[in-house]
């Protein structure tokens, strides 16, 4: 019962047979290779977006952060939620790839930002050369919190970005589950809708380690190339990102991965909410459920091997056996109905 | 004719066969798994070094620069070879990992610090605070000239900064070819020549994209992980990189991939020199030949199929037939005699 | 009738005939000269503490992003209340001194950190490498809220960072203020209360633009040092700031000074409070008073030439003439009863 | 005998005096008095530029180290002399604010940036994305080494970077001394010669603390708003850096007082030119002689009262009493022609 993260899982089986395939041969390096630009006509085809700059890194965190530094100064308000990931989970790379830049929190329930609560930050911030200034906006879809912007709430929020000139990103670690929850195309989802740059993630459904950051001006291509170079994440080897990401995109693979770990969230979600005594925290909208029990259950799926993480991390197990306490279960391409079952037997 | 870089280069067969084997199930992320763990004990085991930190990255930038910002400080004099490649090329990253620190150049000939060159600069280095101030040095082995430091010659260097306490790092992405070279042992090469922490490659000569850093001293471990996640170099599916070194070490397949690099470039060294008007740059000792010929001769080795760089970069193949051009012939894990004995055929 | 902040003052004339005298000759450069250790040994003294490290910048800025530099690494989280000078007034420079750092923010009534809404803040923070790491707190007193922390509570405050070993800073822009507000000796309201370093604030007091910082632990000092040269703060012709400080301790000067500011707070603040329809967003305990009253009562009083802020900055004197809005009203060691008494019978 | 800096002088009386006339009631702060709005007046009218922007900072390494920033990207090569202020004696300042940029050194005799060697350095630089990009040229006038350049000289230098599109600054902190040597005007020796941001010195020559950063292209101006006052280097009582300004350049004193120094310096030179076994390393052209003589005579020299530093610093009076060690002898404003005298009657 595996449901600590959707990176706990493996490499999908298409996406390890275009690896093999990749490795024939001698190839200019740096992403002069066929393949490199294989994927990068794939990428501007897939969103609608001819005149695309498409670029790929190895992590979600260096995807995230380059594109943070080049949509912000170092004197930039970068606002995000709250509970985003690049507040969150990557030890402040993006103050360090932006040179400084400070993130200003929004807030939202279910880790979605309030499009009403937003407008008031950005409109306090600015102004003076006292303050930092209004730099960029980035939204996480879907959210940390297992949530889904449709398109529509994506243009509420970037129609206020654009208000102030602000430029916006999507870190889309699970764009995927984005739009397999939506039913929005690439497009729709991201230019269509005011983003500017996304990260379009790879890794947590069912690459090895891949993603494409996609910059839909163009002109703002160079820079990011020698933010990529000068941070290290520039492979040598690129035909081995790129074979990745084409594997992942050959044949609808990466929509499909996502509608079943979706799937299984929705499995795993409709059985706990018929589970008296437990309550979900979030809408299950991706693929990620948060739900509320009492201690001594989660003591017992421990017991049974059911692998999660408290929500929030610093709780434990021990104390009153009758506290709620939050659980944070995540599926991925490799969850199995078998799992899900297992897991909601032991809860019932 | 493959000549270009020992990048273009694919995976050698048994690091491919090491990544799909890998490919089996959840397992922790981050460094959590069971491969993670056996890399960093095989790695202590290697080196003689069982208190030794060891970290796997993607990039050969990403280890140097990420070396470099733990041994120095923001105001720190970063001494190296003019040629180093942290100094020519990974644009600016040592500077941008240590927080604006100053690369300070040392000369010597063939890309070997001269350490009679190196002490003067070292002494006048430092002082009041008006200055930056001594912070490490670097080393280059196998050198960016295709030359090798001896385990003896490594002393001398870092001999010298020790006397002005200044901790060394060694970039190593050629690190198998510089052993082949000696037949020194990992460390004898490093911490018994004075070595505090060593990028230890993997990407040029056999790997899809691994590079493990070995800090000796294991006090410095903690800031490093740090370091490594705020630069988005930790890798959630850590097993893939861990995979391809241990693939890398198992059976000495590291050491016969370099030894076969190594003796290609010897062949082709050898061959050029009895090419009259033809002339060696360096002494070619590991996997690496450059040499000088007529720029109508380099014509008509492009013409013939032969991949290769002019060196320095901004030479031209337009111009007097006559004129003498240096080339830079990287061989690697992959190149074959055919294609060593079809460059010399054309080259007589 | 100046209200609009403490810095439209001049410099007082003990100050000015310091800085006279001061200009005899020439002396040694960047703080080698004989006020410059008459200054460091006057602090160490005021302070009780014989083996402080004692610096001089020339604005509040830099002192305390100087600080926070040294007391955080660049992947901390720099604890501080959400209205704190470092996080609301510094365009950033804590971030870009501290190379990236996170301020993360506290909350707490009339600009005080809330020692029980601290603890869940602080507890929550570092953890897993994912997260940015605790670093330091920072606490500012007189508070931008124009309140003031007893020693008490700011034993309170630093004795929960110490269980989390986070060091202490204090922006004492207004710490003369702070002083005279609650009779504290220098001694009691920093090291004895568990500070580590204090920005000593001249500049708002009557200097001309000089403000110490005081390292109680000497241990960092050489590292001040150079963060200071490096960021452009070292004075070649430092006499000029030791001749300011030291003309502003002589005699306690600067105390008189702040109480005089402080009285002048107070009689405002209490005549405000006795204005039917207007009301005090916070008690009066330093130099600056917030008090709300109508729109057209700040027309009328703009008009008569009363010279202050809306608090926020971005409201406007246009509008619903009866709606409140808040003023912040700033004394100084300048501000005359006269201009108190003016303000006041056009507020009647 | 005072011959060590020109920063060891005080304030010219005529400076002092402004300071204490700016000390007249309350003003508005950060740059928006009359004091402030007069030096921006007046500057621009003294360069000829009525659209430069203007800007006051207290130190020289401010001024440089902004300047840089502004020029340059983190990514670019800051090319100068390899004896340039920013390279050798700002700690690395310039790192720092332009985020880790790196200063690529050229090559001239006498502290000059020889065209010819400039050059190839240029030329080489930059290219692909692995390499640091060319990003700006700095010439120090006059030079660390007591040289000048004239304008047409400039005009080489600008014009060659020109052909890269590189902007220029120039590090003016002796320019005043530099227009005493060349009778060239302000705008010759800057925008007219190519120039596009001055560091332009009061502190060396006569001012207590303060540097005007003169951006000729006023479209560059905010952007330097927010890093001077993210740096720390914008100062709330900045009247009193614009009255030391207008003070320095009301009736041509600045150039009287920098017309002494030259003199003084020349006087100093051409009486040790006259000393047998005393001889000059380079020119005397502004008010800094760098002469060589032997060991015993810098003793005498010493006990007799002089003082200066020996150069480089790092040389030591003890050793071989005939071996000749250079001294570097800056004169100022405040430069006794008694103080020559005593000097040269010692040295003979």
């Amino acid at each position: 019962m595996h449901f600590a993260s959707d990176n706990t899982a493996g490499v999908a089986p298409q996406v390890m047979a275009a690896l093999q395939a990749a490795n024939e041969g001698h190839v200019p390096s740096y992403g002069a290779d066929a393949l490199s630009e294989a994927v990068r006509a794939k990428i501007r085809d897939l969103f609608e977006a001819p005149e695309a700059a498409v670029y790929l890194v190895a992590t979600g965190t260096a995807a995230n952060a380059l594109s943070c530094a080049l949509l912000s100064d170092p004197w930039s308000a970068i606002f995000c939620h709250r509970h985003a990931h690049i507040q969150e989970d990557e030890c402040g790379a993006p103050e360090f790839f932006a040179d400084g830049a400070k993130l200003v929190l929004l807030e939202g329930a279910h880790g979605k930002i309030d499009p009403e609560l937003m407008r008031p930050v950005i409109a306090h911030a600015g102004g003076a050369i006292h303050h930092v200034q209004r730099g960029m906006l980035s939204i996480t879809n879907a959210t940390e919190a297992g949530t889904v912007y449709t398109p529509e709430e994506v243009r509420v929020l970037t129609g206020i970005a654009r208000e102030y000139d602000l430029p916006v990103h999507m870190d889309g670690a699970r764009f995927a589950n984005a739009l397999a929850a939506t039913g929005a195309t690439p497009a729709e989802m991201t230019w269509k809708s005011g983003v500017d740059v996304l990260s379009f993630g790879g890794t947590k459904n069912g690459c090895m380690g891949v993603e494409a950051v996609v910059i839909f001006d163009p002109a703002r291509a160079h820079e990011f190339e020698l933010r990529r170079k000068r941070a290290g994440h520039l492979f040598s080897k690129n035909r081995f990102l790129a074979a990745q990401m084409l594997g992942y995109l050959a044949g609808g693979l990466w929509m499909g991965l996502a509608r079943h770990a979706n799937a299984m969230a929705a499995r795993l979600s409709d059985g706990i909410a018929t589970v008296p005594g437990a309550e979900l925290l979030h809408p299950t909208e991706a693929n990620a459920v948060f739900a509320r029990f009492p201690r001594r259950v989660h003591r017992s799926l421990r017991d049974a091997g059911a692998q999660y993480y408290l929500w929030p991390f610093e709780q434990s197990l021990d104390g009153d056996d009758d506290e709620l306490l939050a659980a944070r279960l995540v599926c991925s391409w490799a969850t199995t109905e078998e799992e899900v079952g297992e897991f909601l037997s032991h809860l019932a």
